[in-house]
């Protein structure tokens, strides 16, 4: 305890306590739920600490899933062992040789990286790929040119998370899959993320990106981000063309986990300080929330 | 969600969030422990509210138990009854009628607010007294002169708390006993909170007083509230006399329960706003707290 | 063991033992159900002692519940306050002066008698309120004429009876319920044991009153008590007159916790010696037993 | 219901009730408790019927055992097939052919009749030898001369049989057992009964004899049925020579079993109408009573 | 461990280790899987010793049931007791002297040497009759002549059987049955064998014959047994002739057992070494195969 | 099922099923029994298959966890980052971009290769680091020389393993550790299957080596493996000089785990064909038996 005088320090304690009681509402909301929160993987440069966020909720009761990502990582180690890097239409062609790199980077470097920092600080994580237990099983993605090994989700293994979310683990999923013949697959982990979440039915589904949100550019050319939209809303923002590109495959990835009764998404700034923690503690929230009805009481 | 500029009111998530992450150290020491809480029962003028304060804590994986006393209030319907109120040393003289007021004082007016605020606000709590399942064992008390059925706590029906407290309940003990021939006593209010407390060797015995702590007299006269104090400590002002008359069995009947391996005692004042969330949540904490060594890390 | 000859005394043990053996069908038809009893809450000048035989049934496997009222010492109460009494159609009309009056008498004086009572003879018994654990959620009754803080059953915590049951605790209920507000009310008794019984599909609600049974007046104007009635034959009665007043809501209730699939109803005499013994272990019963077919073996 | 007036019939169920409550010391103290009986195994000439004692003892929330025996039955058998039957010391020689029988006998002829009679009323009974589960381990019996295959119970299966007393069921044991090598022995059944009441540490250990109990015999000659004895009392009892001859193992095996914790043991005579339930439900008792207080509340 | 040679017998356990490794895909195909085996109850001549096979599959997670008969020896007792034998369409007409036989002869003298051998082995058996528990709840039978006490199943324990299963015991089944009466009847083990498959949804349903399958009689009049057919197939033979007399009911009531779920029929040769095994754990089978797809994968 | 003759290829399950018959002591041994396999990780190029092995014994009741290790592996990569290789006394220099490497190769590329064949052939894997869950808490290994991220186990989730293995899991370890402060290291694999077989008193600890077993070199100077040995007789091994250089501290490790309640250390060749289940099922075994007492019956 530090040092403080009566009539000074000791006004701290009381507004921290307001705040406490203050987000009392959203802790009842989310008390026994399961997030899936989508994270890059990298330790933030200017924002939160993913670890103490997912610890101060699942202290409230909150059971969090991390699916993480890695792009940049494996791109860099693909570079190092001179294997030429190929993206289509945004996805990374994956042969033999990338999978091995995605495999290691994914589901060991970025994984364990992340577990050891939560159980550093007195949390319990377990690290996990889809291959593990099968937990993502795959198919491999259709499109018009072969991506190799890239596989689109189509079961997740809901047993195994809610034994081990409900025994206190945090399992940090990287975004690898098996097919039902055993072949392993790199999966996008956004779009792993999603799946997850609908399997489970979620509370929520927290993308935290490196934009503020989505945007809404005004007549006058101005971008505004928009704190909260309806699926409608979004299908009308693609129909606008201001939703594009990559965008729109990873949005509508969302609003399927949304059908399977994922209640909320938070699109997130992870340069943010603890953009989770604001999102889902206190009234004013922070990035996009999409839901089902924009008149909803937090 | 308060309509805001992107620049201004967004800074306030932010605040509030890192405020949340900083009490997590405090978080991860109480989650799964019991703490019992002694609280007047009347609704605190200036301060907190004890049903908010309970709910944040429940929220946060704590099992709150609230033990309440009332004597203003026994006394005033003593008054409209003209049943005649006496006291000795501080304890109220209890015949028949005077226990027939108490029980129904305590064990129905008061309880049943109290239970009805917290269940109002989507809380769990149930109302009982020490005869319900014979929570509560008694002897009738020791004393020069014979106050009347006035109980000290021998026993306490553990099992029974500890399977409302694991199924999200939030007992809410009004004090009277029971002995084991069936005849139902007056109990302290203090004692019976110290016992039950020891009994479930709680991390935090928190007593939410009209005082805000415990005072050490200077020698110019002038008194300040003393933050952190072992039982040691407590011996020597009790020994200078600078813990005197009433409050002397009160402090002890605390640091017995603290041989039965209660961590803490936070004697706090009823006034603050949100003193429990302040003690129990904060880095500055709130009025004195009574600990084994005064150098523990909080 | 009393001393005794050969000859004499032990004849005595004999016939018990037969009397045992011959209650084996009515302990089979209700080991492991759950009964509800309604009582007056007081102890009955001439008759039974409720806590013996809750015991003896509860020894049998029986899990009993009990609701009791307290009309009279309600009454005595304001009388000794000097608050003014007021009935409309039998409901006692309750502002909120009479509802304090009506938590402190039900919810503790009464109560916690009971309770007490059980617990002195090994019993586990629990005294609760509707507002504790949300037992009793009430809406403000429909009437006439605004009754004040008068409150329907709607929904029961049938979990909460339950659990408590099934470890062996005895509920004993007050009649005061909780609307989804937090306002406390005022319930009648009789209406809230059949709510009871019917939420949780009882074997038998037994309501102990202070008459022999239901009467069916004969041409020569002789009164008989009906041993043996169902549903259908009540409707008869009241289409007669010979139900009518304020006993026409009463019996109506009861039969609606029938069609919620409680099995039977006995209506008791609080005056005679053990009652519910006699009704449930007995060929010949006592009172009235109302049951969808007459014939059913009993 | 049979017919009744007002004022005669109705009289009976008011004494019967009282009867049952009195009986309701004697139900707490038991309530939940194993008693093993050993039973002949015939329908009893003149008494009660064992399933219904069983059946009331069960719905008392006892779980009873029985042990059975079948030594005439077994003669019986040996007779109309022509093999010779022998005794030494009042113990039957047993070779291949005399084991066939007995295992016929009491493992399927008396102890599916048992079985089948309890099953009949509603219980729910399974038979069982000592063979099943390795439920009676045996060592070949020591004795000066060879007695075959003849076993003394060195184990039981406590797991399995209060898995089933737990599930509700009421074993019905056959006195054959089996040794680590898959032989298996004809064991005599007071032995077992007293060894499987031991082993469970049975609150009583019943045996229903032909027999009125123990008798001593006075200076005059008269001899008087003991009520109440201490093991001491019968060590006594066997100096006197009062207790000779095959009387004295037996009773030896029974006080054996109250120092492994057996409470008491009731010698009773199958006679008596229903002597299980007056010895264990009335205040008078029967038979006689091995305690190790004879001043013993009952 | 015996001696060898490096180089000579160190090869057996390679091929040995081979063999395992093949059987693996029939291991996970009956993993926690009930099988149903019908076994005469002697110790075959030839052949396998089915304690041996029934721990081996136990032990790979295979939950066994024994159903046996015992005609032969039934038949040899009404013999040396000199009661008259009487079939009637190969079922035996059963008078209460015939039943008294069978019921020891089935339930103890076979029954509990198939139980020694189990448990003196380190198995886990219990032996039981349908009268235990009311495993079997039967029917008198209704043929063209009254058969006496001969029954047909309508009704099995299914929650006792799964309870033991689940427990590691492997109950061994004699074939009494008991009406709602408390009447005891004998049942065919045929007929008893294919209830409880089928009340138990069994994987398999194994028949320990005295032939070596189901046989098709070829133009040239050479017979050849039949290895894998299906229920379709079954009535063509039983509408040719090939299958017919007592063999008809028996088959009938197996593919009644199918179309209640179980999976399949294996019709063996008792005579064979390790009949079960062979059947269950090799690529090629033994005997007759009845199943729903003749081109099923084994 | 391949076509066959009735004579001929009939005799094939017949040998078979004796197999199996001759297997049971071996599988009653092990069964229910954590074992723990040590293996390189590379699929061996002349013996059995890993994956297929363990599917058979996890078929039999075994609990199989697998250690592998992948130091070739970690060797090639460094080489192929033109990252430094250099060990002292046979243990890896591990600065932190080695620490990287080796979390991949051994965290990711060769567990899910595992996990992915275990998987693909109807197991339930999961691979896990001893980082995922605090399973290896490690302490930086004290050495002459520094060796970097060189860790000792401290400590083993016990709980972790035991919860995944009762669910039918097969926990695949990859040995990395985790220091109290977060730090993550690199372990020695026989050093992590030693302290997890220890921690978990598995009643094998399997070492699936390149050599034949431990050899003893007589006189002649020929080699002859040592089918069996005691601890004792390994220290005089070490004493004579037999078992020197790095062999020393890896057979020293094993037997520690000895003295936690490993029963048994199986040496065993990966060349040969399935080479666990001749060890393990097999009355002749395979390699190298390590027991605390060579005349313990297999």
């Amino acid at each position: 305890m530090s040092p403080d005088t009566e009539t000074g320090a000791r006004q701290i304690p009381a507004a921290q306590a307001a705040l406490f009681a203050g987000a009392r509402p959203h802790m009842q909301r989310l008390a026994g739920r399961t997030i899936v929160v989508k994270h890059g993987g990298s330790t933030m440069a200017r924002g939160g600490r993913l670890w103490e966020e997912l610890l101060v909720l699942q202290g409230m009761g909150v059971r969090p899933i991390v699916v993480h990502g890695g792009g940049p990582e494996i791109t860099a180690m693909l570079n190092d062992l001179q294997v030429p890097v190929q993206f289509v239409d945004g996805l990374r062609v994956t042969d033999a040789a990338v999978l091995d790199v995605a495999t290691m980077i994914l589901g060991a470097k970025i994984n364990k990286r992340l577990v050891a920092e939560l159980n550093a600080n007195g949390g319990k994580a377990i690290g996990l790929t889809g291959i593990d237990g099968n937990l993502l099983v795959v198919e491999k993605a259709k499109h018009a040119q072969d991506l190799g090994f890239v596989g689109d989700v189509v079961g997740v293994n809901v047993a195994l998370l809610n034994q081990l979310t409900a025994a206190g683990y945090i399992p940090v999923i990287a975004p690898l899959g098996i097919d039902t013949a055993g072949q392993t697959y790199n999966v996008n982990a956004d779009s792993a993320a999603a799946a997850v979440a609908g399997a489970l039915q979620a509370a929520v589904l927290a993308l935290v990106t490196d934009v503020p949100g989505l945007y809404r550019q005004e007549a006058d050319g101005q971008k505004t981000v928009i704190p909260r939209i309806t699926p409608a809303g979004i299908d009308d923002l693609i129909a606008q063309g201001q939703i594009k590109g990559g965008m729109v495959p990873k949005v509508k990835g969302c609003l399927a986990a949304m059908t399977q009764g994922v209640e909320r998404i938070q699109i997130l700034d992870g340069g943010q300080p603890y953009p989770l923690l604001q999102a889902l503690l206190t009234d004013d929230g922070c990035g996009t929330t999409v839901v089902n009805e924009v008149s909803d009481a937090r």
